[in-house]
Formats: C-alpha cells, structure tokens, sequence
C-alpha cells in the first residue's frame, strides 16, 4: 500500500493539541496488555510522558482530522549505542488491518535514516502479536534475539518476546 | 570463589554516603567508554540517578571499607515483562581479577530470587568485553540474542552485542 492509495493519511510529527487522540489510541492497547510490557492500568498523563518524552520524536498518523496511529523514534541506547534507533508503534483498533501500521513504519524507517542512525532494533516483540512479527518480517526485520517465557500473556500466559533487528 | 574466601567483602544496599564511592568506580568505566552504552562524558550527578534510580534497588561492594564495585538490579519491562529482572554491574579497575564481580553476580542472582523474578536478562554485553561473557557463562547465562555491530567501540570499531538470559 503506497502513498498513492492513501492520500487521506497524514503522518507528522505530534503536537500538544493530539494528545486526548493519542491516548485514545493507546489506552485499550494498555488495558488489553496483550503487545506492550506497559502496567495495565497505566494512566493518561503517565502513558503520554512516556509515548512523547524528551528522549524522542513522537509522529502521529492521522486520517479524516483524528488520529488513527502514532509512533516513537529513539535511540535505543545512549554512548556507543546511540546509533541503533527504536520505535513503538500503535494503531486504533478500529483501523487496523488497513494498512497504517505497514505507512508509519516505512515512515519511521525514513526518519531514522534521515536521523543519522545505521539500524533500527525492536527489544521486546511479543511473539504471539503475529500481525505485528509477520509486517516486521515483510519490512525486512530479523529475529536477533528470543526472550523466552519474557512476556506474561493475559490469555496465553508466559510467551516468548523477540529481538528484532533490520540495518538501515 | 566463596564468601569463606572473602570474608573481607561486604555487599549491602547503596547508601547516600556511598556516592562519591560509586562514582570513583563508575567514571572510569563510563570514559573508557568500551563495555557501556553510556555517554563517555556523562556527569557525576547524572550517571548517579542512572546508577540509583527510583526504578531499581542499587548495591555496593565494599571492602577494608571502600566501594570496590557497584549493582543494580530492577525489572527489565513493566507490565508483562515485570518478571524478569536486569542488572548492571561496576568494579573498581584496580580491584578487577579478584573475583568481585562473581560474587556480585551471585548476590544478584539471589537478590533476584527473593524479589520474585524468574530470571535475569543483560539486555546489551558488549561481545568485545570478553571477561564480562566468559563470566555471565560460567554462571549459567545464555546467549539468546546477538545485536550486530549495535556497539561502537572506541577502539574497535562497530562490535556486535549480546543479549544474555538466564532462568532463575
């Protein structure tokens, strides 16, 4: 799905005035805690710190005026590792399946090459979210890494997390 | 080597007191820049509140009443990945060799235990640091991951990382 396709969607960076629509899109991924190793009952000031802190940029993708998806892009460790990015993705549920998540990742992608860095790395892919390792795998990620028994599935119970890697 | 060999080797709970003892290990290793992802010219006050942070419990290893080297211990994720535990361990360059950081290795095993944790995972172990991998291995720790050249070495160059897991 090109850019073409989608002409309605705006990836830009996020400002003040989209944080109630951010957190709209995060809090039933927060609750469920089915994808992220966040606290279940995380609150709205507490997730959106974290989501848009300092440390990072933060885009949000937006679709007809709302906010249907939004990411981070950081670097993933300080000193001699800060050449290696990491970002988070999230999509509203109510959008998924759409495409979005496939549009913000390329565009996290070209940020991070536009940011200097040479890989992007994700630390911690619960394994049983298989949409989110099968687009990864598309994207060119490989698994580096597995963490077993890492996550706590709410349904599943302990499920191995991996370590996902792609050079820039 | 066990504590009957070292009867002379206190470890217990960081103390205010002990800041200015745990930056005399830690700076060293933080300018060296060769087995740490930290920024080489990072501050006293700063690398404290890393070292010692709200999220983590922080220990020293004293002896004949000097901080000889330095852990802490927290939880690598929150929410579903609560359960495993991550650490980070400092020893004074003039007291290397001596078996210290075994024996902090150990503490924090336990430590890990009582705390509830079902295992220890070293998100970032510079290959290149051959005593810390020869050491994480002879106390039971796996490589589960390998980070390719993740580490800019000042010396070396671009060297891989690994990620290193152990059951408790």
């Amino acid at each position: 799905m090109d850019a073409m396709q989608r002409p309605d969607l705006l990836i830009r960076p996020y400002v003040d005035g989209d944080a109630l629509g951010v957190w709209r899109v995060l809090e039933p991924i927060i609750r469920a805690g089915e994808t992220y190793a966040l606290p279940r009952d995380m609150q709205e000031q507490e997730a959106l710190s974290y989501w848009t802190g300092a440390d990072r940029q933060t885009f949000v993708a937006e679709k007809d005026g709302g906010v249907v998806g939004t990411y981070y892009l950081r670097a993933n460790q300080l000193g001699g590792g800060a050449h290696v990015a990491n970002c988070g993705y999230a999509t509203s549920g109510a959008h998924r399946g759409q495409g979005f998540a496939r549009k913000m990742a390329e565009h996290s992608l070209d940020a991070a090459r536009a940011e200097g860095f040479r890989a992007v790395q994700f630390n911690f892919v619960v394994e049983a979210n298989a949409p989110a390792v099968h687009l990864w795998r598309s994207l060119g990620f490989q698994e580096v890494g597995r963490l077993p028994e890492a996550f706590h599935h709410p349904v599943q119970g302990y499920v191995d997390a991996l370590v996902m890697f792609r050079s820039l």
